[in-house]
């Protein structure tokens, strides 16, 4: 497997600084996602099968979605950290663009030598040594590349760490950051044991039946707006309470009638289980701010991925927001 | 790249047959699906590039969700083919695990040689060159074999219909059958210049208004079996008809059900539009081998994902298959 000579230098430099060190801190971001937990323990298992003595932190826990990954032994929450098991010989920050991304694990990272590895291309570079490579998929791929550089062994756990951090920074290798390398490191991870079936069962395939009738009902409300360009749903206490499911649930629904073809705008209006309005997620695909829209009705957001709550009915809700909607050049 | 030794034969046997070749039939299964169509395509492109007179034949169309794929114009439907149009030095099945498979295309068959490449464990070996292997991810992933030990060139267009074909069968890398190969064969796709996030957004987001009200419908209909272990859902005509959608879209609502955490097998009952009776999709996840309860009932596939039609009601197809699965280890 060729490396891209870019890298070949800080690998080589980060594999010595660890192979020196005797303790090491690795740091994921708050709130903590696939490919940080998933870069975080791979690196983790490495370092103990080197002999090191190794500590995943993070400010926030795991979601509960991650508990099948090996390895989580080696993690703990902030709350559950001593400044007495520092000070480290190096501190890893993982899939972090600056070192406030840590939030408030930062306060344990002092140690000799800081290690950057990131794949944002806002990655500040505030490391001693820096792996950083937007061109990656995910933080995952580059620790790959790490561990590789180091002759540490791609073991069947280290390999499932890896394979989770990458499929769930790619979509499941749906989104643009997917390379010809991301496809090559995954045929290696699986070659070492990582099982693409079952992990993606892990993560894709544990939906309740009460989110799927939560789901259809939402679905039997769907409606097309502005030539197509605009698809809505709503979601009412009532749906939710015969569906047997919860508000939670709501979650995700929006991206169904994004999926339609033409579609540049999608809505999903729910009514809140406290009576007092209507949250309205926003997401759109190519052009739209939906943020801006959020905004205005004093929500907020990134451009594609927003959401407000309206006071009052269902109906107000909706008035608002096609009101705002028929001003936007969609 | 490193080749299974089992095949070695059968490509350089296919590959020098195809080379002699003027004129090559392709033959498709019927209702060709996503592999059916890419390992179509992808042949006839390569077999233009040798400046054959290449026909990719089907019994029915192409769903319109394959629109995007390059070489449509070397695809016909049986009742557009004329019997002039043969003979044929070489006629190539694939994806069909026997002759019949290809529905009324098979009447077309005469040729000097069959080629006979797939990748079912059914596979009745009918071909006078068989190149068939169960462990691979799709038909896709042998004729990328294939190409490459002819040494045709994998161009950009032949790679997209590829990478479509193994994404379709492999569901986007998340089924049982992805393997290490898949995953390098992948690599070298998108290398050639497959797409993956344009191909991922052409065959998932962008879907019809009109199928997702279809789903709503059909999530309506779910019910959990066996403790929580199978799911069915069921669509009728009446269902199909309001929605506004057609036979072809109900395709892949059997993974809503087999979806649910906990569920291991799930099944989709469809009200076939010719009246004569229930198609019947099943998926499972780990253990049952609902191939075999498809052949029970005449048809076929593979452990993790079956189908067959069942004469009858919707009522009687259920009893039918309710039935055989109550005498099932689930």
């Amino acid at each position: 497997m060729t490396m891209s000579v870019a890298w070949r230098e800080e690998t080589t430099q980060i594999g010595e600084v660890l192979r020196q060190s005797e303790k090491v801190l690795i740091l994921e971001h708050e709130k903590p996602d696939g490919d940080s937990i998933g870069a975080g323990l791979g690196l983790a298992l490495g370092m103990l099968f080197l002999g090191k003595n190794a500590i995943l932190l993070s400010q926030d826990p795991h979601p509960s979605t991650y508990d099948f990954l090996p390895g989580r032994h080696l993690h703990i929450v902030v709350s559950d950290m001593k400044s007495e098991y520092g000070p480290f010989d190096a501190v890893v920050f993982l899939d972090c663009a600056d070192r406030a991304r840590a939030g408030a694990a930062v306060e344990f990272a002092k140690g000799d030598i800081v290690i950057n590895i990131d794949h944002h291309v806002t990655n500040s570079m505030f490391g001693d040594i820096n792996l950083v490579d937007p061109g990656a998929s995910s933080t995952s791929e580059l620790v790959f590349y790490l561990l590789k550089t180091m002759q540490v062994p791609i073991t069947r756990n280290i390999a499932i760490c890896l394979y989770t951090g990458i499929i769930s920074d790619t979509g499941a290798f749906r989104y643009e950051n997917t390379t010809s390398r991301t496809f090559a490191v995954a045929s290696h991870l699986v070659d070492a044991g990582a099982d693409p079936s079952r992990i993606a069962n892990q993560l894709y395939e544990c939906r309740t039946a009460s989110f799927l009738l939560l789901l259809g009902k939402a679905l039997q409300t769907l409606s097309l707006h502005h030539d197509g360009k605009v698809a809505s749903v709503e979601i009412t206490r009532e749906m939710i309470r015969d569906a047997g499911s919860s508000f939670q649930e709501t979650d995700g629904i929006v991206d169904y009638p994004r999926s339609i073809e033409g579609v540049e705008v999608a809505l999903c209006f729910k009514e809140r289980p406290d009576g007092i309005g209507v949250d309205v997620s926003f997401r759109s695909k190519c052009r739209v701010d939906v943020s801006k829209i959020a905004e205005a009705l004093g929500g907020g957001g990134h451009p594609r991925a927003a959401g407000a709550t309206i006071t009052g009915s269902m109906e107000e809700a909706k008035d608002k927001v096609f009101s705002l909607l028929s001003k936007e050049q969609i």
